[in-house]
């Protein structure tokens, strides 16, 4: 095998992780390979606060063998260098004897510095940079990097690229099968969803997953609500407001928008953000606190406004399109990006193509967004 | 074999022939089987003015087999019953003493009516429509019944469905992977390409094609001038004036937009055309026109003005969309569709998914527009 193989190996033992389990620790794992190329310990990160996945392979390369002086650790991710809730892993590295690591993705995280150290303490150290080992961890990285939220952003539109017609009708514009996907595959993916007050209030939106066959499943929503429209009276029967046990309604409102007494439906957080002269949210501080919240990925499904301006504002990872199978032909019609930018063709935003399936006639395209 | 299956066997025999060989005659082939199943004679109609496949397949069986009682014809299209080219088929298959027959389509031309005819003289005659037999004369059917050629759009548009940023670029929207597609499995197929002389001079288009390593093939040209600007002085070396000797640039004026005395290139042929108040060319004219000059399968591939306007007024039957892996994000880039007319979503233009590729980042979709 390959030291490439060896770390697709670990990183598929990481896959075993339950991400609620680990959240929001990344996805690790771990092989010791002995010097006949046989994998001789095995582990995986398990849960926040407990073994990291080096530990356990190392524990169970050295019931097998006291001596792994000849051995080689393959880990997805950079080793931990400091004492968080465990101790560094760099130091039972040294201790174990082993002389050479390969690693499958560094650690964004400063306090991290595993790698270094462990060159400095002489050893052979190598990084294996996999498109895999980087896809396991998108969210953590993410978080780390841009100390937000992993954004994946849902746009279900027309051909001609509108999310309604000149009155405002959207229903349906993809088909049930598409719809049924959103459900499926990608809500369950993620911690919340983000919307804003105005969709919400209009489409009477439930935002949980709903999945035919199976009982509706609650899902975390963060409304963008500057003035707090969700908290008055005739709001108050909204689909939105189901009743909830685990999960929350987080609305983001200005500071001081709502009176000091108001009284909240039980399911209800409020998220205090800044908004600028346009009314429009400070993504900065909505990114730290909604990771505050624990949503490391969250998905929008909002109006062009919104979706446009996060996108505007490089605050999108990924781009989950559905294109419905008409065309509205009509230049009143709601376009499904919006903004008075001028860009240049040159300067536009760039995509990348990660799949693309057809549901009968709608057509999904999953696109990455490359980072500017 | 079923019935479907020799109709589906006889539609392979009808795509031998040469579309240029037997134009604007459809695509027809032939099999006669006897009472035990076995194909006695087959045929496919070869050269416009030659024998119809029925001939060929029954004077082939009969060569086997005097006596085709018990046998059955199946015919991918209506048998003829007029004086055409050649006498009427249906009289052929009366002779033959063939008592069934099955047909895998039907003639919209008014002048065939074989199938009641056969009816008539007591012959058992069953409509076998396929997928396939629909699809095989999709061009004569809709020169038939539309009297205008079958109208294939291309469109490459960013995500957003824009043409070009605010400043008129669009080099390039598509990456290579797609541009040569359209060479090389797109533009093959038509009989000439349409455009207006705006995008023709603006772009300095040639709309050949061009297959990376292999010679540029001259096609036809379509051009929408009104007034005959592509024949003003200044435009005389544009590049779509290249050396041609079978095809010609067409340019659709206005009625004597042009001086009596106008020396033309020796490639040019002027067809003349109403416009109406908003200069917009009529549709009709131009498709009986079109067909008189031997076009029988064109390729819209022009601004949003004109794809729309076509669109608009049922004059496409199939849109070759392409997705470049760019958003512009801006509401001043040219869309790629563009309409005044209030369009409600469930009056909207209905496609279905021929087909989707992937050009790496590109995605294309290939759309058949359903007739409303």
């Amino acid at each position: 095998m390959t030291p490439e193989e060896y770390v697709l190996f670990a990183s598929s033992l990481a896959k075993k992780a339950n991400k609620k389990a680990i959240g929001p620790n990344p996805f690790v794992g771990a092989v010791v390979v002995d010097e006949k190329g046989i994998i001789i310990g095995t582990g995986y990160h398990q849960k926040w606060g407990d073994k990291h996945a080096e530990v356990y392979a190392i524990e169970e390369a050295v019931s097998h063998n006291q001596d792994l002086t000849n051995c080689s650790l393959y880990v997805t991710l950079e080793p931990c260098s400091h004492h968080g809730k465990t101790p560094p892993c760099t130091d039972l590295i040294v201790q174990s004897g082993i002389k050479k690591v390969f690693v499958g993705s560094l650690d964004p995280n400063p306090k991290v510095s595993g790698f270094v150290l462990l060159k400095e303490k002489g050893i052979d150290i190598v990084l294996v940079e996999l498109k895999e080992t980087l896809e396991l961890n998108k969210v953590f990285f993410t978080n780390q990097k841009k100390q937000r939220p992993f954004v994946s952003l849902k746009i279900a539109a027309t051909i001609d690229a509108k999310i309604a017609d000149y009155t405002g009708t959207s229903k349906w514009i993809t088909n049930e099968e598409s719809r049924n996907f959103v459900h499926a595959n990608i809500r369950t993916e993620v911690d919340a969803v983000i919307s804003t007050a105005k969709t919400v209030i209009e489409d009477k939106a439930t935002l949980n997953c709903r999945i035919p066959g199976q009982e509706n499943v609650a899902l975390n929503a963060v409304i963008i609500d500057r003035t707090g429209r969700m908290l008055q009276e005739q709001n108050g029967e909204l689909p939105i407001y189901y009743n909830r046990t685990n999960t929350h309604v987080f609305i983001v409102t200005a500071p001081n928008a709502l009176q000091k007494n108001q009284l909240l439906p039980n399911s209800v957080r409020i998220i205090e953000i800044d908004f600028n002269a346009n009314n429009e949210v400070n993504l900065n501080q909505l990114g730290k606190a909604l990771l505050d919240a624990g949503l490391y990925h969250v998905l929008i499904e909002a109006g062009s406004m919104f979706s446009s301006y996060a996108l505007e504002h490089q605050w999108a990872d990924e781009l989950h399109y559905f294109i419905g199978s008409k065309i509205l032909l009509d230049s009143a019609a709601k376009p499904a990006f919006t903004s008075t930018h001028p860009t240049r063709l040159s300067n536009s935003m760039q995509l990348s193509v990660v799949k693309s399936l057809t549901f009968k006639d709608d057509v999904y395209i999953h696109y990455k967004i490359d980072s500017l």
